[in-house]
């Protein structure tokens, strides 16, 4: 299974860069994974959003082919526990589909064009998470749907 | 005001530490915060897992005073956006409450005696964050409701 995670903006604090890289290590015994970040355009204008928005979904969108799956990240999106995300990533991996691409925003969101294109709009909080964590928790419970998956102990 | 979380075990990942710090400083700017660890009882017949729970429970219940108002972090807990999250801070700030105690359980959760003690249970997510994982997410979420509390921008 090939996972690719496009992401808006780097990640600055280098606590986070250190989990990140070890979840990705953990995640690549189980599965080829990447990450794709996209530069982020600066927004000075807030009528700008989401003008901005669309022209940096149509950066992510250029890196995904027709026969992915697409996971936005969306605070409005499902709701999973950690065992039915486990779930539906089995049900995507046995579907025979191209890469499972997860997709995080921006601290402003995704663009409707993304989101249009969405296979899954999946939410980790109704609360609103400093998108660099997005992606350490994302890629947290990528490697625990593996574990829970193959029935392996996992110290929660 | 003064917080205080009180969590079962030590942050192992260095790179959980050095965030978690990190957020402590932050919000010592708007608060008095501090963190208590309890030794977590080590469980090695899944059928004392309950009764573990209780006595950890018990260690917990003996950090907190009467007038203090109690948060627990449950699964089936109560899941706020972090608006909502930052006006319940503020609610419980202005009632001249004792300390605001949050308490973050074992990776088998806390015991029904501290959950009864609870004024408010809460979840951060439907998902099972490893535990270190929701020390980090709820510092953040609390430096975020103080930035929110005082209409001050914060870098999502």
């Amino acid at each position: 299974m090939n996972i690719k995670i496009i992401a808006l903006g780097r990640i600055k604090e280098k606590f986070l860069q250190n989990g990140i890289e070890e979840f990705l290590k953990r995640i690549s015994a189980y599965a080829s994974i990447s990450v794709k970040e996209i530069n982020p355009i600066e927004i000075k204008d807030p009528h700008l959003i989401e003008r901005t928005l669309y022209a940096e979904g149509e950066k992510i969108l250029s890196n995904i082919k027709t026969s992915d799956y697409v996971v936005t990240m969306e605070i409005n999106g499902k709701e999973f526990s950690s065992e039915s995300f486990a779930k539906k990533i089995n049900e995507i991996m046995i579907s025979g589909t191209g890469e499972i691409v997860f997709v995080i925003g921006s601290s402003h969101g995704i663009g409707k064009n993304v989101s249009e294109r969405a296979n899954l709009k999946m939410s980790l909080s109704k609360m609103t998470f400093l998108h660099e964590f997005a992606r350490l928790i994302l890629l947290e419970q990528i490697y625990r749907a593996f574990k829970i998956l193959n029935n392996e102990t996992y110290h929660k």
